[in-house]
């Protein structure tokens, strides 16, 4: 009977936890870090002041909580595309671009993070944290890549993984720009020639006389 | 007598013109778009509110001017890089993106415009309207570039430039919030693999059997 209510009160909490992290992500998105209170939030929660401290400690930690929450989202819809093969990771980050894109939440929240973090030393380095994070699990994706298929790309993986998630983030600006120009499938054959041509080019600089 | 004192005239409107369009780009940058009021621009330039009407006519308006005038230092830049030869042309885009990224007024102001323009549907068409015309000039430049040098991209000019814009604004974003991993010459590598995997993909999709 005990561990029955233990089990309820865990799954309990998980679920307020997970309504904190929603009504967090609304706030955040429609006021900005800095406009965002921890009363609002728990005002859309329906939970108390005291419930966001006790379980989250602060505003910023609650911010990074969610931040982490969306990014492993992400990684593991990359993932479990990636798993499939290389096609199928790259149309998992395909989908990603447009979803990302068009989505008026992601949008506004990414927006202004952006604009607080570049005022804020400290959101900055959560987000370079939150982006180093991505990154680290790219190049992992990359090095698994070149150990299964054998494809040498000629620079650091770890330069790589910086130039797949700077093509992402500009292709999701440009997409929310203009989104007739980023038509479905443009990062995959990007990123497919970009590996192709930094292939080519390190066997090239390999080769005397280049 | 007359032709000297218009001239004068002519020479001192130029004048405030340029340090309206600085002090528009300070109160901007630090206080986002929509904070910025008319009043402290010309407080901050000191003209009166009624001079910066009658010259620009908008908040709206001014700030187009200001994103005009930053478009086309940008671009003169880079067609005077390019004048030079295609080397010279991804060597001051690549000085771009460092620059860029470094200067505080240009990032804040870059956030703050951001962010209004995902709030605010005319703000974000102005961005877009920037943006193509950046694009358009680029297309230009790549156009130029296959005309002198016969290289195809095996992609339409429009589609690779804006696939050039996006990995710009895409290293940019990286450099800001990280900026030793985007050492210099990044762009100008991705570019010259990417232009190089494009042509041969496409290449390869013309020959039988591919």
């Amino acid at each position: 009977m005990a561990e029955a209510r233990r089990r309820r009160a865990r799954g309990g909490a998980a679920r307020t936890r997970e309504v904190l992290l929603q009504a967090a992500a609304e706030v955040f998105a429609e006021r900005g870090y800095d406009g965002a209170s921890v009363d609002e939030i728990a005002g859309a929660a329906g939970v108390s002041v005291g419930s966001i401290y006790s379980r989250f400690g602060s505003k910023r930690n609650l911010f990074r909580q969610l931040m982490t929450q969306y990014m492993e989202r992400d990684l593991i819809r990359v993932r479990d595309g990636f798993a499939a093969g290389p096609e199928g990771g790259l149309r998992a980050l395909d989908d990603l671009v447009q979803e990302t894109a068009t989505s008026r939440r992601q949008t506004l929240l990414d927006a202004e993070t952006w604009a607080s973090a570049m005022r804020t030393p400290a959101l900055r380095s959560l987000l370079a944290e939150h982006e180093n994070g991505v990154q680290s699990a790219a190049a992992a994706l990359v090095r698994r890549g070149r150990a299964e298929t054998g494809h040498e790309f000629g620079v650091p993986d770890d330069e790589l993984a910086v130039l797949l998630t700077s093509l992402f983030h500009g292709l999701c600006r440009q997409h929310r720009l203009d989104p007739g120009s980023v038509p479905p499938g443009l990062y995959t054959r990007t990123v497919t020639a970009l590996s192709r041509g930094l292939a080519e080019q390190a066997a090239g600089a390999d080769r005397p006389g280049h």
